[in-house]
């Protein structure tokens, strides 16, 4: 195993100059246009197919729950408590905060001794479901169950209780639980990331900047976990097949990753971040897919990743045409009439 | 005058390297960036500075409100209704539906002998008022009062009432209301129009592609009328002056428009459209400003319209200090920490 930086292919593409991927149409013409780049990775580190720059430190947000994952279950924790796979995809999941994913994270934090008031991810309006936003205005504390990373950070704690830790200021970067995250990271990243950038998530932990082809490696290691130290090559399958089993745990209702997941079950687990990012973990073909868009935009994110998945033999071309609304949606305006398109743009490389 | 497209500085820039503009960062380094073009014209056409491409075709979309709304004043339906500066400027709005948006729209189309459901933009849940979207959950139809666009629409069905047209159907583009935006579009924006693209918006009515630079020159005409034939010209003093005198109408608690427009009173009306568009008419320079960020972000857009108003020195330093939580906002996380910001791009060419 390689754990240096990613070869590469040909030169680095100047920053700025990563592929037009996916174009949004309105009637007649495109309206807006998005770039992406795109490292496809096996898990010694070879870059099997790249497009734009994959050397430049991106953050992968909540594209690296998979990793995050994986104290949960080295740790024993996931063991002590009996944690289900649906509990396990939760833990890697951005859910929607509908009701099973809520129902779900609250029996969960129950069966290790905590109520919600211990989930440091912060409050976010659980637009799925108007009747909790309603119980919400009126005064009920439910908004930290409803945040789309409750799961991932159930997990969190868990690992701290399992482990008799204070679980308080788990989502800092010096607490226990962080610090197992970080060894993680460095180790399946093949990085020191001690000078790596560093910011805060959405949901309050570190985030690093890791060059997007060592994101693609890591997603590689997780496929094919064979060359993986032993008890981190069980965690890594038992979280992927967790994902692959609960498709709807990873996101919810209508969203490209649950979609996409459910109807190739068993070839892709998918996971979306923040800001445009994107990831594939591909146990079938033993490779990992990484992808940031240089704007943020989500809708590119997902596109870009099913023309990936598409180009890279994932797909079929029958699975293509069913499930073309998901992977090139359509822009509907505000009567529900189809306006435009989300669909892959004339120059795109793939 | 001149009818024809604008002149240009300088060659094309071929499409897809219009300039970064803005960056948004998180912690340490910069996670996401926006491409935008921009073109700054005067009311002959000349376009006195430019940056990215600004000779293909763009859709406005609500940045082009104050055009539609000239055929209100110009058909003597503002006056036979007796509309005031606040009614003006939601004409031209995209509002936030909040309770003195909504209160104004209802009382204005009662005085038309309409009710909301004349209205044909469709509905949009009143994301700003969660009472309301719980009556509209219980089943009362207010959703179309709500939606950005009301107030414009409502404009539309003026128009058609006081001129003894069936407001039926007014959003397509055969109803006589919308044949007369056309001939406004057409003759502002210095084009025939007939063999533009065409799409539909969110709100149900027809959008245009036209060039960047003709918006702006339109928007100049809008800042500086006298070369327009006289009842155009005292329509667009009228709009320009509701716009600049209800800043709130024209969008809404906490938006950059209204922020913008508030503090620099009376030496620029703004207004944003969806998809990253922006517009400023700039009646103390006689100017018009048009830009488009390529991915359709409003961040961008707000942002970079910010930097170009500072760029022209429409705003003091004083002023840019005061404005800077609206110019480059900060990101913030669920906890509502500050994690990150909006910012001028390493290297923006203004």
């Amino acid at each position: 195993m390689n754990d240096s930086a990613p070869h590469r292919h040909g030169t680095a593409t100047p920053p700025g100059a990563n592929p037009l991927t996916v174009e949004v149409t309105r009637g007649q013409m495109v309206e807006s246009r998005h770039r992406v780049s795109v490292a496809v990775c096996d898990p010694d580190g070879k870059v099997v197919r790249h497009w734009g720059d994959i050397e430049r430190p991106v953050y992968a947000r909540s594209s690296i729950k998979p990793l995050q994952a994986l104290p949960l279950i080295e740790s024993g924790a996931a063991d002590a408590f009996g944690l289900s796979d649906a509990e396990i995809a939760l833990a890697c999941a951005s859910h929607n905060g509908e009701k099973r994913h809520v129902d779900t994270v609250r029996a969960w934090l129950a069966r290790i001794g905590l109520g919600q008031d211990a989930l440091e991810c912060g409050p976010q309006p659980p637009f799925h479901d108007r009747a909790a936003m309603a119980r919400i205005d009126a005064g009920e504390d439910l908004a930290s169950l409803y945040n789309n990373c409750s799961g991932k950070h159930s997990g969190f704690l868990t690992t701290a209780v399992h482990k008799s830790e204070n679980p308080r200021g788990y989502i800092r970067l010096e607490h226990p639980v962080q610090q197992r995250v970080l060894g993680v990271l460095e180790q399946i990243c093949g990085l020191d990331l001690g000078n790596a950038p560093k910011g805060i998530d959405g949901c309050g932990i570190p985030v690093m900047g890791i060059p997007l082809g060592n994101i693609a490696m890591a997603m590689a290691r997780m496929a094919d976990p064979d060359g993986l130290p032993d008890h981190r090559a069980a965690a890594a399958k038992r979280i992927v097949s967790a994902m692959m089993a609960e498709p709807f745990m990873i996101a919810g209702t209508n969203r490209f990753t649950t979609r996409m997941m459910t109807a190739l079950k068993g070839r892709v687990a998918l996971k979306g971040g923040a800001e445009g990012f994107h990831v594939a973990i591909l146990p079938t073909l033993g490779l990992g897919v990484a992808l940031k868009c240089d704007d943020g935009a989500g809708r590119a994110a997902d596109a870009t990743m099913a023309m990936v998945l598409a180009h890279l033999g994932v797909l079929t071309e029958a699975e293509q045409a069913e499930l073309a609304d998901v992977m090139f949606p359509t822009v509907e305006n505000r009567a529900r009439l189809a306006v435009g398109r989300v669909q892959r743009a004339a120059d795109a490389p793939f």
